[in-house]
């Protein structure tokens, strides 16, 4: 299989603007293109959208607004890890022979369709992620008594570093008491508990070993994929404790890689609520089952970025789209030495960790310098 | 690169029904299972939904209702070529070895959100495609001076095959005055020189060398593939005569495979409308410029099902996000002379050619015995 690397990439603020899916787009993709003046962009062979967003040809669309005509394009839709799922197709075509660059361009609006999964009515009128969340969260706090306190830790750290990141929706920070007593939207979950959609974008730009070398300064490489659906309803789920599409995908990605878990020194992961940090590093590995929350206070009273630098979905926002793609470019920052205020001491090797709908599918990516 | 080829397909009849997504889509599924009770399906290690609807997530969903639980699971939209562009990513998953079986389901309702391109708005209300094929029909008539009754042969000959494919959304049979004299819909262009949107879906499963050979009885394999986007918006296409998009996809393809045109036994091709099949004969290759319309007269004369023997888009409807498979399951049944009536003789080498928006994007795919 041919090696891949990160070529380039581009990011926008992440916002609640009501600004066009195209204008969206354009924006990441030409600060990629500032950022990286050495792309000659005639040489980008394949444009993958990654959205959730209902506007059709878009990726057609992108590429005539950059002036470009590659031979692949379309959009890719998988709620909430389109990002990453875009990715490792970009990864495909690259590492087939069909593609030799790939710009993978994501996006969404503050108003995605894709925030609430319409297909999932079994329950009735709870098909809101916030209903799966809450179920989680419940049985987290129950089977491990964890508390309240415990658990709003979580938002504190993620919005606390959140504020590092010039990008991110968030620049507030807030004790667990501000999460706590923030507004309650069911039993167990308060509005600090929960990732916001938001209006964003984010590009990345793979390339082959060849393209790679000679266009990026830092070469970073992407060495582990691994990706599993269990199911699309989440009360197919085995457990709502663990994250069951989770474990399979890290094991598959540590195994392409020939990593362990050990050998992660930065980390972005799923954190769409709260609750989802502590099942997410528990799942992968990082911490033993109901002892995700001690990690993440831990992380917080020694000012250890290490788990989401960038804040979080909970600190950055949810742009669907965009948020596998962003994840990407701040583990490529991390390990290229380029992540300013957020900077992990030494990153050699990073893990993205992305999922859609309360983990029944997830994707998980091994990154190296 | 790794070999790929095709293990088994399924189609559904097309049809105006008023059915939800999720059952078109399980429909060619069942059948591809029941055609092909060798494959086991957890060994399905990739699922690629190809549609233009916009409910979210249906690769999981499509998953959950077969009893699989994939590693790779996405949409991909392109409008009218979304089919061989799942098709072609379904390839470099395999070719890349991210994949070893790969389903790809393409379906469609018939009131598709992707039959009118919204973006396209700088003609005003002239965005539905009736807009830009009546300006290619008035430009190849006026350019090669082309009377409406040659070019209605295109819709009688496709009707006429279609009534060979028990799929077909038409079964009836029209002469050259039937189609001159139908609704008129612009001033070139009547009902009966236009596809019709429809609900029906395709499936198809690729695989590695070694799954083809094991299961199935008459491997046919992907030898060449071909892609390219002009751009969005038609307006920016340099001919209303020609299909620049499919000339570079062709000869990509064919290069790809080591075959030149006159090697080709059995084509399905593109007649999103009337003026489209001699136009993407002359941009395959197939005739010399303003001539496309005498072969497509001389194969109607000797009853040569060549060209769109399933009838082509305006014989079988047009469901979008399945066409490309449909389109592929049809050239792969003419390989394994599994054809019935519609069978061309002695067929071991097809093509595909599948495009969008005014021939804005094509792809080309190249299949051998």
């Amino acid at each position: 299989m041919n090696k891949v690397g990160i070529v380039g990439y581009g990011i926008t603020p992440f916002t609640k603007d009501d600004k066009k899916i195209e204008s969206i787009l354009i924006d990441s993709v030409k600060e990629l293109f500032k950022n990286n003046s050495d792309i000659n962009r005639n040489d980008v062979d394949a444009v993958l959208v990654s959205t959730n967003n209902n506007s059709k040809y878009l990726s057609p669309i992108l590429s005539e607004m950059i002036g470009i005509q590659p031979k692949i394009a379309h959009s890719i839709e998988n709620l909430c890890n389109s990002g990453t799922n875009s990715i490792v197709s970009a990864y495909s075509y690259i590492a087939s022979g069909l593609a030799d660059m790939v710009l993978v361009s994501g996006a969404e609006r503050y108003d995605s369709p894709g925030s609430v999964l319409e297909w999932d009515v079994s329950r009735g009128e709870y098909k809101h992620p916030i209903f799966w969340s809450s179920i989680f969260t419940k049985s987290y706090k129950r089977k491990y008594n964890i508390s309240e306190e415990r658990l709003s830790m979580v938002s504190v750290k993620n919005h606390k570093q959140a504020k590092e990141n010039p990008n991110a929706l968030s620049n507030r920070v807030f004790t667990i008491g501000d999460v706590i007593n923030s507004k309650q939207l069911t039993d167990d979950l308060r509005l600090l508990d929960c990732s916001r959609p938001c209006t964003g974008s984010a590009s990345i730009i793979l390339g082959t070993e060849e393209k790679v070398k000679k266009l990026s300064k830092e070469p970073i490489w992407i060495t582990g994929i691994g990706q599993k659906t269990t199911s699309a309803g989440f009360t197919k789920n085995i457990s709502f404790t663990s994250m069951d599409s989770t474990k399979q995908a890290v094991d598959t990605a540590l195994k392409m890689s020939k990593k362990t878990i050990t050998n992660i020194d930065v980390v972005e992961l799923h954190d769409a609520f709260s609750v989802c940090e502590p099942l997410a590093l528990e799942s992968l590995g990082f911490s033993e089952d109901g002892t995700g929350v001690d990690l993440v206070k831990e992380l917080y009273d020694t000012n250890n970025f290490k788990i989401n630098p960038r804040g979080g979905l909970i600190g950055c926002g949810h742009p669907l789209g965009a948020t596998g793609i962003a994840q990407t470019i701040e583990i490529t920052q991390q390990l290229q030495s380029n992540a300013n205020k957020r900077q992990v001491d030494n990153a050699k090797v990073g893990l993205i960790h992305n999922m859609s709908a309360a983990a029944t599918s997830s994707t998980v990516l091994i990154l190296e310098k």
